[in-house]
């Protein structure tokens, strides 16, 4: 049970993440113990448990300091970011997460759907037990339908190089932001905060969430394999078009990129090194980069609005350590 | 939105059902419109509708007359059984369901997670929106969990020829009584029932659900393709092994039966017609029907137990219904 390096900084919150992964543990129990090792497995698979760790944090808003219904909380997201990222790797037919075969490619499909439902259940288990009223239940549902509507927004859109921005925005709030966002409002309010206050910690966590996935989409176009995990370009490969590519497909470049882009999931290794040149050059990165930094910027502003306490300056420090610039 | 014929000569739940339909259709809301038309044609794909049907029976029973909660929570669990059939699809890789091409046929697998994801969060929307209680969330997440238990430890014996008839009953007891149980419970309890009648009324449910699958397993040895709507004998070439197949194992035809089974996914239809007269012939079938209808008289006892209603009378008439004799 090995959490992330980069919490080492931050023992408090080390603390809370390893109860929060013991928490996860003790609530899969499933008769089927191949299944039951997998998902345990993927649980401790080395994620960096960002939403939960933004949940605890905001959890320390508010006057009511119940530790284990905040663990319990944060383990609850963090199972459902996990049953999205299982039934993610079905859609995007991946091998590798975290730069490990994932659960699908070592379970088959069949496994990993079953196994993204049961996490999905344990999740509204926990919430069920744990949650303070149906509103907050009501709240958690509304979040999670707009997650799904990201999912299938994407997916509609795979292959469409007229994606604009403003559409690949809206499905990366879905897809991605909404939950940093309903991780940060559940711990507020549930810790007793004004819904005022936990409304602007959904808005904190929103902001934080946009910058982290154009952060993540960039990574495609600078990383390498090794780093990230998984293979580069693999998106373009799958028609999945982020902002890097969209700026760029707004320059004199845009018929070249087309001409790649056409061949779809036939598109070469030294094809898709091109595009990714193509897009450096005109200036894709760039340009994501500064609207990451913009999101990330506005975070910071309302994070340092907050009272200052212990919990705030680790909101500032984390958040500008995940999203520091990438090159 | 055409109803099963069965309801017509149930004048009143056939209105309830209809409107559980239309509350279906308006929850399911996604800018994705290819997979919004794809869920709403699973709804409107001709199920019979019972799982809501007995809900909303039941729902008679207390003294909390309330028609707009009782069709949505109607709608609740019959969207949930509708993203367990969607997702089991994948698991099998079915083709057809009720008679016509399936989602992920016509979809895809990748569309059927989503869309299955989809319907869980709506059925959790609706919960968390209807439910009186975090109590009764709580009731449904474990009936969840026990759903998915169920699924997996089916799974886990694929091609098992040791399953006995208890692990058989405590897979089926999972995979499709609970449903049936959690159906009648809801009703119940959510019309305001004392807690005691609200349990009574889920294990008439758990009886009925055993028996429908039973003989839904039953159906596979003695219908043709054509009135089931899906391949005959198809559960045995993908090592899902039911009571029928299990009674003949325990005969002296066991070491013939094998020879057959040991062929897994190979087994050649003229093979499965072989296997379906072997387990005919030491009746397999004909015990799997005593069975069935040993959970069916226990249903029907404890219905002729509650207070005469036209409600109970129904439910009376609706158990011998569907789980009338099979052959």
């Amino acid at each position: 049970m090995k959490l992330h390096q980069m919490w080492a900084d931050y023992p408090t919150i080390q603390d809370e993440l390893s109860e929060t992964l013991k928490k996860m543990e003790q609530v899969v129990r499933l008769k089927n113990k191949p299944v039951e090792t997998a998902i345990k497995e993927t649980i401790h698979a080395g994620g960096k448990l960002l939403r939960p760790a933004y949940q605890l944090l905001f959890a320390q808003f508010g006057p009511e300091q119940d530790r284990e219904k905040a663990i319990s909380l944060a383990a609850s997201i963090e199972m459902l970011h996990i049953a999205t990222l299982i039934h993610d790797d079905i859609v995007d037919e991946a091998e590798v997460r975290r730069g490990k075969p994932n659960l699908r490619s070592r379970f088959g499909n069949s496994v990993a759907v079953y196994a993204g439902d049961y996490l999905f259940v344990c999740c509204f288990k926990l919430l069920s037990e744990y949650a303070s009223s149906l509103k907050s239940m009501q709240l958690n549902a509304k979040s999670m339908e707009k997650v799904l509507n990201g999912e299938l927004g994407q997916m509609d859109n795979r292959y469409n190089y007229h994606l604009s921005v403003d559409e690949y925005l809206e499905n990366i709030s879905g897809k991605t932001a909404e939950l940093f966002q309903l991780s940060c409002f559940v711990g507020a309010y549930e810790s007793g905060t004004s819904e005022r206050f936990a409304k602007k910690a959904g808005e904190i966590g929103l902001s934080i969430g946009m910058a982290f996935q154009i952060i993540d989409d960039i990574l495609d176009y600078t990383k390498t394999s090794e780093a990230i995990g998984k293979p580069v370009l693999e998106d373009i490969r799958q028609g999945v078009y982020s902002l890097p590519l969209i700026y760029a497909l707004q320059t004199e470049k845009k018929d070249e990129l087309l001409s790649y882009l056409k061949k779809k999931a036939e598109l070469s290794q030294i094809e898709a090194e091109k595009v990714r040149q193509i897009v450096v050059e005109v200036k894709g990165v760039e340009n994501a980069q500064e609207l990451a930094e913009s999101y990330t910027k506005k975070a910071l502003r309302e994070i340092h609005k907050l009272p200052s306490t212990q919990a705030s300056d680790t909101l500032a420090a984390l958040t500008t350590l995940i999203l520091k610039r990438v090159d």
